[in-house]
């Protein structure tokens, strides 16, 4: 086996990792480069996998990638269960709830909203849904049940990348890149921090920083939800990841404000008061941690997959949906790496589209950066 | 110099190391019996020394003794600076304010308990306690200013504690005791766990919890105060100690739940619900740290210092004082090494005084144990 071409995956989130995995499973040499793989934003996340539930009227491209990454997770995480260690991934569904009667106006036009898409959405309400989520509050009257929007453990998730990549020969280069490192082919996968690494990402990625926290019921409280449980809350979005029996993900609020991942006082309190509303027992479970990480916004929600200039593939501005995104997002740098195209699931995050803004002549879109010596065809199989 | 005497110091909180520093320095062989001296309860306080704007009408001994305690403060930080390091003592004084009309009235019935107690207190309103203190909210109408009443930074306290434990020559055992260690001398100051040690506190001492928050201010933002402000809202006490120029912590819930050092979600919320009718601007600081601690209770909210037979002395039960009854503590404890009596403000502090409930004969309480054997009296002067 020889493996001379040479892949730099710079950036060890979920993302970086996906594709490093992906790549050297299928023969490449890879090296991750990150300071603490494993960490950033895809440590702080919820893992929700929910694009139906987290549809947004007008960015119907962001749920139908959404879609198609989420079709790949259960064969993914299959896959590195078998190759790495178990992910965590949880089948028990996705609740969107809501509160207010402003909210609840919210919540029937999401309801709404997919049934023109032709998606199958279940109303919960009353008794049912107290049988169903014994644990949710008496402001929470109905709600729309998605059983194929699915969650997974994040960190559960980033170890077993970690350790798949490690089976798979991932070498790790444990430094954060100034400049993109020496390497047949780059894929700059740096997540909020990929706008200072090429020039024609400055204006295109930027920093949304999210706060989560995290949570277990103590002895006696009434336990989370089963399911993951997205709620509206005057106007706010929060959500509830159960992990285990006992503990839950709070996440997440939204703020643009620079590299900054301080942990705000009023960030705590508002998602504390807004679950509240949803779970009255979140009052009495232990908080054990409050994290921030930035996610890597992008202008229209949608990530940036494809080439930048010969040898420099990226794969980031997965805004919110990093973790969702991950096996869709690590299949078409493959392709990419191999010299194809992406999955045509993949086209609307094609780096160029907004190539104007980004000085690339908009009737010369690269695609399918070739880099096919050294592949190990035996790998494929 | 001949150290023959042996005293064991069970619990290396605040009160634990004042008496070992103080017993060592005096020439007694000490030992501390602890896991992690330094932590504990002493380690989540707030590090107040407001003996004045805590007080509690019918509960005058506890003002009397915190006093007492508070009039010796200035020398033991100038001692314990010389002989470790600097324990942060802070003299800007303390300001207990009020947020609503049932608040503001329980303001003023302190200020006219205080006044019949013949405590100066001066009150500060409108422009004047703007000017003074910025960043209190339009919710304070006005402040009690007590400049006498202290605060210190308990985890530079704990460091110089146990810089000049070391520097005396106390050793250490890290482990944690489930008996009365062998010694000439047991000095039982294991806080919320003393009643496990001996039997006349097993019904004594109870853990008391309380959470507390630490925050700092972030760019752009208001600091907090330069004083300690106590605050009631809402019927509920709160206090803001400030730190350095940028932080602060923010205290305290109190729960009687066991040995349990949970952080709740609910007891995050009130605290930080409460201090921002105080102080506005802290939904803008970093939440850095929450954690929680076991105060140990006693039925009177007086310690617990004295004989509780031969060879055992005691001093704990501290409630909420035990940083401000340090001193006074580590004087009456080595007064009783010594052989002699405690200073008389100690006199409310009697172990014994709940003699028939602790099945001691009222009629022979045991004062001054004597332990005078390989004292090194050179190290008096």
């Amino acid at each position: 086996m020889v493996r001379s071409s040479g892949v730099a995956v710079v950036g060890g989130g979920v993302i970086g990792l996906a594709c490093a995995w992906r790549a050297a499973a299928a023969g490449f040499a890879v090296t991750v480069h990150d300071p603490a793989p494993g960490s950033g934003a895809s440590w702080v996340a919820g893992g929700m996998l929910a694009p139906v539930t987290e549809a947004l009227p007008g960015e119907d491209d962001v749920l139908a990638l959404g879609v198609a990454s989420l079709d790949r997770w259960p064969s993914f995480a299959t896959e590195l269960s078998a190759a790495g260690t178990d992910p965590g991934l949880r089948t028990e569904g996705t609740l969107a709830v809501a509160v207010d009667p402003a909210d609840r106006a919210e919540l029937d036009r999401l309801g709404e909203h997919l049934a023109r898409l032709g998606r199958d959405v279940d109303v919960l309400r009353g008794r049912s849904l107290r049988l169903a989520e014994p644990s949710l509050g008496p402001a929470v009257r109905s709600a729309l049940s998605v059983p194929g929007d699915l969650a997974v453990d994040n960190r559960a998730l980033l170890a077993a990348l970690l350790a798949a990549c490690r089976s798979a020969g991932v070498a790790f280069e444990p430094s954060r890149c100034e400049t993109l490192p020496p390497a047949d082919v780059v894929v700059l996968a740096a997540g909020a921090h990929s706008g200072a690494l090429h020039p024609a990402l400055r204006e295109m990625i930027r920093p949304v920083k999210g706060e989560i926290l995290r949570l277990r019921a103590r002895r006696g409280v009434l336990p989370p939800p089963s399911r993951t449980v997205r709620a509206v809350v005057g106007g706010r979005r929060c959500y509830l990841v159960p992990r285990d029996r006992a503990r839950v993900v709070l996440g997440a609020t939204q703020y643009e404000v620079g590299f900054d991942t301080d942990v705000t006082a009023g960030g705590v309190r508002q998602l504390l008061d807004d679950a509240e509303r949803v779970l009255p027992a979140i009052g009495e479970y232990a908080l054990e941690e409050s994290s921030a990480g930035l996610r890597p916004g992008s202008p229209d929600n949608l990530p940036l997959i494809g080439s930048l200039e010969p040898g420099v593939l990226v794969a980031t501005g997965h805004s919110r949906h990093g973790i969702l995104l991950a096996p869709l997002t690590a299949e078409a740098v493959l392709a990419l790496l191999r010299g194809g195209s992406v999955p045509p699931e993949a086209a609307s995050a094609e780096v160029n589209r907004f190539a104007p803004a980004m000085g690339v002549s908009e009737g010369a879109p690269r695609r399918g950066n070739a880099v096919t010596h050294g592949r190990d065809e035996r790998s494929e199989a």
